[in-house]
């Protein structure tokens, strides 16, 4: 591996190069014995639960509190909310012995934990003062996926934050949907890069037992489209197969308004490398890399390397002191071979140091997503550093913003949908009547899906449905999607 | 609840006392509804959370990386190793469906991870420079166990981190063990002020798979003992069921020496609330406390409120920006009901502040383990309170220390071990001859357990066995144990 260069076209061939990317990034391993399970690597768990904290802290900040609930749900429980288990029952992993003991009730591993949590809402909520109520946790959901699965993409046990909300009216439930929106924008795109546009779900790809479903799209290299977080707006509909009643002022009772939130972070990293990487392989933003500097040592002779080495092992000393993971790459290697070898793995900086670097009191600074290098005086390192790192993630935002704004195109009639989704991928918008016959038929012609109306588009909507021909009620996008 | 005081005497009904204050202290809620499974609330996630980090860290700065394996273990991964599935299989939860359909192996939900881990050590190890392997993963475990469940402390669910590494040879695996015990003095005892004793277990209770086993017994306030981490010497046992092997320098094969380390935080955080709390309630030590500092402001008209209130926020904000959780607590509540409140939850420092204190340019400053006030200087508040905190671990610590030394005794006989475990509790030495007849008399007699030789003990094994009178091979300690 060492010796190799990674050179993939990332865009035309994105299959290959991410099956390719996780194996020689060693980020996952596919070898485990039960289909559609991965083995989280330590080069992929750094970055992972680095996003998992970005939104523990984001959704804290907002009142949030932290609670963990078990894995399992019993079968009855799971089976309460009608809609809901219509969606889920095919893809739960069901658990019926404990040792040789046949169990009284089967018990579901949770496909998500509405049906866990909200019994003890129940419990929870009394009167107007326990309200609102809004928790999160961060675990493991499992889906016994029939379609094919992907590592990270579409896997049987993926990991996620789901935060759970219940209010007094639905007006609070609306505005924590906008927060929940907000929430995902101050990840996604300001932490992480990551540009996505968010919809509303039409009726028929609501979250089961929802009232409304908004979710963030983001774009992927080959021009399909992948889900992010989602929000829903639950109304009262759980309130009142669970029975979660307050006591108001006025001495009447009522339901709560629900809300829940699940930002599926494994999914989210998928994501980030698949946006973010190029030919040569993984980019990290600086705030989630594993390794933030990598620096490389450059001599030609045991004099040269003691020199050398103690000024890499200065610079690194101060760095890690400034809370930088910076290291120093001493493996036996080619400084070519350590260059290549760090570039695949994403190191977002690189500096290099040989007997002039020390002459010199510089460093050479190498930013991996425009792959440039400069001469930086030790005394501006860390500042440059600082400059480079939130350099990076604009730069690396700022491209993944304009493929994803090149490649949202607009149609009038089907065969131009078919066509564009075909040749270009990506988003296609076109007006549409809001009948689900309409979307079957999209699917049927074009192997792409209704994702939605924009949320506060302003788009006119003048004219007929691309599909039908009736009178279109929205402006809606087509993409395929993972 | 706000009005009342937490007032039961924890020593003499330990049992009471731990039931209602993990209800009091709203630490778990026990009304889930499948048996042995607890939700953990907000008040418990904090410090549960801050326990694994200090575990996380500790082990990372010995060189452990971070992975994540799946829940599931397929059947036949967990059957290879004999000792061990006949020590598992009792306890192991089975996935048999997925939606409807039968899957064509049995998943186990995972006990440990010895079978999901070891068959992957034989992909990753190949030759000599890939030892040593030395992972760790963050996780929850199941246990159908059959005895009756206690919150916490016997869980059909908990959360623990293992750390698995493999060494080329059987010094280096040693020396692993004596890291791991290294690493739990660091975090129970130097961190969490928890005292404990390190136990090699007695042949028949080892982990069933391990060539030995070492543990940590903490002892609780009722006499009974918790084993809290232990760490497994597998030896070969497991390469060679799973055919681990790797090219030495010679170019011959051998096979790796593993050792196994898990650390169960979610039964630590209740050996810590037990032995730190007092008949007031909780005490946390400072560093984990979900709130570390919580501010009281006292006041009896609307302008005293003002001024008093600004105060506390100028202190609270003061203590936010370097890093510390702070609060004010603005409920309606009187000044006496917060603090009977607050004590009852383990803050570990309290500030009142009164006219008195703005005037004075001063805060009264509570400590929550000794329960004394002190009138501190604004200027000297930060310093104070770090001082505090530090001091208030180290008295933790000393009482515990105190408590777990006292209760060590010794007797020569069995009818006199029966009084003192009955009468007493606590840890008792013997002479004992090593044989497991005679464990088991001690269980039959006394319903007390061998834990074990102290490692590095200078006890001299001089006499006859306590139990049958033949000549003595170790000085053991015996106890009740949960």
């Amino acid at each position: 591996m060492s010796e190799e260069t990674f050179n993939i076209d990332k865009n035309k061939t994105f299959s290959t190069w991410y099956d390719t990317i996780l194996e020689k990034a060693d980020l996952v391993d596919l070898r485990y014995d039960v289909k559609g399970f991965v083995i989280y690597k330590p080069w992929m768990m750094i970055p992972l639960r680095e996003i998992a904290r970005l939104f523990e802290v984001a959704l804290e900040e907002k009142g949030h509190r932290p609670v963990l609930f078990p894995t399992v749900i019993p079968e009855k429980n799971l089976r309460k909310e009608k809609e809901h288990v219509k969606g889920f029952e095919p893809e739960v992993f069901w658990v019926t012995h404990g040792g040789k003991k046949k169990l009284e009730e089967k018990l579901a591993l949770r496909p998500t934990s509405e049906t866990a949590i909200y019994p003890m809402f129940r419990y929870w909520i009394q009167g107007y003062s326990d309200l609102p109520i809004k928790i999160y946790q961060n675990c493991s959901v499992f889906r016994f996926d029939t379609k094919a699965t992907r590592a990270l993409i579409r896997a049987r046990e993926f990991h996620w934050i789901e935060a759970h909300d219940a209010f007094a009216t639905e007006e609070e439930a609306r505005k924590q949907v906008e927060e929940d929106m907000e929430i995902t924008k101050k990840v996604l795109y300001e932490k992480l890069g990551i540009p996505f546009l968010f919809f509303e779900r039409p009726p028929w790809d609501k979250f089961k037992g929802a009232v409304s479903t908004f979710a963030a799209d983001a774009l992927m290299p080959d021009g399909k489209v992948i889900q992010l977080p989602s929000t829903h707006l639950l109304g009262q509909n759980f309130a009142k197969v669970f029975n979660i009643r307050y006591l108001k002022k006025d001495g009447s009772y009522g339901y709560v308004y629900q809300t829940c939130y699940g930002p599926a972070y494994s999914r989210i990293f998928a994501a980030l490398i698949s946006i973010h990487g190029d030919n040569n392989g993984l980019i990290f933003p600086f705030e989630i890399a594993p390794i933030q500097v990598i620096i490389v040592p450059i001599f030609y002779n045991k004099k040269e390397f003691e020199i050398v080495v103690r000024k890499c092992e200065m610079i690194r000393d101060m760095l890690v002191r400034n809370g930088i993971r910076a290291e120093i790459d001493l493996t036996e290697k080619t400084p070519g071979a350590k260059y290549y070898f760090w570039e695949m793995k994403g190191v977002p900086i690189r500096i290099e140091i040989g007997t002039k670097e020390v002459e010199e009191h510089s460093c050479i600074v190498f930013r991996r997503d425009l792959r440039t290098r400069d001469k930086i005086d030790d005394s501006q390192l860390l500042a440059s550093i600082k400059m480079i790192a939130s350099d990076i993630l604009e730069n690396l935002r700022n491209r993944a913003e304009k493929f994803l704004q090149e490649n949202i195109r607009e149609v009038s009639d089907l065969a131009a949908l078919k066509r564009v989704i075909e040749e270009k991928g990506g988003f296609v918008k076109i007006l549409f009547c809001m009948r689900e016959e309409c979307a079957d038929k999209i699917k049927e012609v074009c192997s792409a899906e209704v994702r939605g109306k924009i949320l506060g588009s302003k788009d006119k909507v003048e004219g007929n449905c691309a599909v039908c021909g009736k009178k279109a009620r929205e402006v809606v996008y087509v993409a395929k999607a993972y």
